[in-house]
């Protein structure tokens, strides 16, 4: 399939890739000129904007866009709806607010235009690994673009296969799923990343309580010297908690244990965010992955007012100092 | 009634003062001289150690020990058991944890000796204000010790009248609560702190959350200019969320709402965490007791290992930079 | 002033009768004929719908508006908007999220009318101890309504004044505040109740932990008998965490101390849950406040989807059975 | 190697049969004759007791103790000790508080006797996928039993190799680790079982914001219908988030998406429990573990006494009926 796509960054480079590898063309377009000349080294059609993409496209026009949520894909998507023709397809494979699929289908709907979003995980190791996709929009556009989406998924790969499936969508053991009308693929993906949070939390508190296992402050007979390298390594064979996250970890903790070329100030995304607003209009407790993001927010800042009043109350009532120096 | 005060630090000397405001006389000890100093220049008389103290006591004895918990009040308790006899009072003030308590009162039942454990509450306010106490023991020594118990209490003031307490233990009403046995009174205490972090971290969060709907980092159509102190004044008044740590708020943020001399370290004490361990062993769920101190723990350090590890993990898979410049 | 009150449940109600007892004439107008007809009976004016209303009214029209929030008050706002003049008044009482007063502000401000939000604390007490008041609108319009806030409010009361506030805005003592423009009264009201929710976990869970000490599910030496009633008594008189909520769980305790008339299915409203949303939009870490909010949550289940889910796994790792009888 | 084997559960027995089927001979025992004749059918010793175990075991006797954590596995440890000799080794495989190790080490090192804990994980799986193991005690010991520890452990299998483990322990990478002195086991197991509650509530609480999305609560335009079991099984493959614990909630979803059969009363084990006193007894904070614990405390609750103190203060304050029917 001849296709356009929008964007490439990490996610929309190797996507570009990872479909020519499979025999699509990709006619890409990106504000720098050197994401698009890399990839067009690779063999991709250059485009100098999106109206020469969509003239260099086949009737039934397909174009992925994979650019950062928010504003820049909004008027993508827009310039997008103004123009394709009846029966073309745009994927927006970023990490859109889900609500924002809903109105944008329902408004392309009307010129006949169909919308499919795309939740893509896999990172930086999709191009090799694959990736994995959660899928919203019609029936008849998501059918017409499988062969992208099967040159895009992971396959079955050496993973075992789940027992009694055997009715089940055979979609989602290749790697990818339909998981309803337009903005279930996001709405999927967004919890997906909530989950991901908690559990990099769990890890992340767990190793911290293995790390000052080890401490100073410690009494010497209540101190151990653990290495956490070969505890997140002895943990990926045959422990409960093997994961794929569980590796990574492995492999950072192998390279330098003590982590100290990292920042420790943690970003979030969007989709952490809505999680949690989503827990709340459903009136659904989460504390885990609500406390994970907090962790978050509370790890780029020096310290909070809440503390600095926390302080203050007990200047109040204890007479206890934390003031400056 | 005269008795033996050890330990002339914020809570120890301001009970003194209290107690000889009502009368009683007290023999006084520190390891600090000037603290000695400035309570007997108030009247009370001075002693040379325990064992001066002791032998200035009249027949059945009585000690109030307010030290901080640990050690010091454990050899403490230790020595005057050994100097005091059988009907004599050792009076606990300080936080022990219970267990300790109840493992001492057995100790020193074994000679006659009476133990007390009374959870004091009331900061650097108390000897204005009155302490609230919460007191484990035997009934006997209970009743000996009301006098002192009685003046060190607030009274009914002018707080209203809870209805329907008419066949009710009236102590309650004048501040202070004969829990039950050894270890009763430190424990309510206990929960008494763990009570208050959750308290205070709950307006720490609420105005961190006013404080941040000021910030220029929000759309000007978004954002606020809100004033804390008069915040929390119009709180005090007729709101669902007034309370004494409220009226501290208040003044806090009257004489500086930018509270910037604050350091935001936040301290914790051994009750806090023992309530966490409480709740764990009799398996209630107390989510925001455990908050609050992580809270706490957090405000304290520049960055976790954990969060470190956060960073590592989204390097990881996503290539995501959260490196150290 | 004679003014307009539409919505007369428990809180209409009786802000028509305190208005009233400070000299203030009412309209008023309810769905329901007999909660009009019992405060007609004290000496408001009836009223027969909105139109009726805003006829009675003399020039300079004011309406306090005291609905459920949600679609009633929307439609009710609308409904005045174009009932009423230039420099008219809307004043809405509820509970209304602060994003629609904004925009509602923004409409009428166009008619030249005004509209003042006002966050009103209090429950059911307020008649008798007055309504703090959290005010957004614009000056023009908050000052011209000042005799009924003022006549609302609580007053100084008995408080103590907080030092340090000589420069500062008057009315926060008296128990009303004008906080900002259109929105910021509610906005400031929401975190009120974030907060309240806060608190009340707090004492929840730390009541949870002492009355959990008197199971039998405990060793005999570990077990107290320890009385919930008392202790929320001595915790109002001297202690750090007095408050007025713990005067109502007093009372209710004194009243019966197994609290089993009680069903604990806990509702929340809309202020809570914007709490929340507010602190994930802000990058505000919030752990106490949300997991207040979803303890509530969780009360009101059997049992949640993701604890079978936990039985499942426990099933599928250890063999562990947590299936139904 | 021949070896005692104490305790024939879901973990001894297993154990016993993969340490059979790799060439060592088990001499075991348990309390129930059915379990002793299960194993003794294919092909361990029987023994009638502890006595008669220890005769049967040549020279530096080795004798794996794989009991309920707690008391019953004292008293054996402590009745091995009386019966071993110096140079024999006592494992102890349960869930072992980490402070007991140590203290049992202690004591048995008096008498030349070793002792090694052994954190086993892996479940009902172990048997076919080969236990995780974490081990505390002396080298001599741990090497002594090293015949032991590589047949229980996985292997290296098909997972792929950590890149930089070159100078690291190599038995990591095979699925057992000595983590340090005595105790150091089981405090890491400890440490894995806590990260264990926290990724199970993780994927819990995600799941259920899905499918309460499917709710006709929710209005017609804001409702999905997703499919759980897809879900599960389409992150399986190339998502971040794929791990050991997602295969067996893929598992149990494709057999039942309704998860009805299952009581949702979910037990919790000593080390969750213990993690979270180490964390708080080291100052790390630790929430989303807490908040795990405590989801699984709540679970096994029709409502808690707090959650009826709510109640109470709501009507309190607020006239909000949430009374018994």
């Amino acid at each position: 399939m001849k296709l356009g796509v929008i964007g490439l960054g990490r996610m929309g480079g190797n996507i570009s890739l990872r479909l020519m590898k499979h025999g699509h063309e990709c006619v890409v377009f990106d504000n720098s000129d050197k994401a698009v000349d890399g990839i067009v080294s690779q063999g991709a059609a250059k485009s100098n904007g999106l109206e020469d993409m969509v003239r260099q496209l086949p009737s039934r026009k397909v174009v992925w866009v994979m650019l950062p949520a928010g504003r820049i894909t909004e008027e993508t998507v827009q310039a997008l709806g103004g123009m394709l023709q009846r029966g073309d397809i745009i994927i927006d494979g970023g990490n859109t607010m889900y609500r924002d699929d809903i109105r944008r289908a329902r408004a392309l709907r009307e010129k006949g235009i169909m919308y499919v979003d795309v939740g893509t995980s896999g990172g930086v190791w999709g191009l090799q690994r694959g990736y994995c996709m959660m899928i919203g929009g019609e029936d008849a556009a998501v059918k017409y673009i499988d062969p992208i989406l099967s040159a895009l998924a992971p396959g079955e790969g050496t993973i075992d296969k789940t027992p009694h499936r055997e009715r089940r969508d055979p979609r989602a053991e290749q790697g990818y799923l339909h998981c309803g009308p337009a903005g279930a693929g996001h709405f999927v993906k967004m919890v997906h990343n909530g989950i991901e949070y908690g559990i990099m939390q769990a890890y992340a508190e767990g190793f911290d309580i293995l790390k000052n296992k080890n401490s100073h402050e410690l009494a010497e007979d209540e101190r151990f010297a653990l290495e956490m390298g070969d505890i997140a390594e002895v943990w990926r064979r045959g422990s409960v908690i093997s994961s794929w996250l569980l590796d990574l970890t492995a492999q950072a903790l192998a390279a330098d244990e003590t982590l100290e070329k990292f920042s420790g100030d943690v970003s979030d995304s969007g989709e952490g965010r809505w999680t949690i607003d989503a827990a709340v209009e459903e009136a659904v407790p989460a504390p885990v992955l609500a406390a994970s993001l907090f962790a978050r927010f509370r790890s780029r800042e020096r310290h909070t007012y809440g503390e600095k009043m926390l302080s203050a109350m007990r200047l109040g009532f204890g007479g206890h100092v934390e003031t400056q120096a």
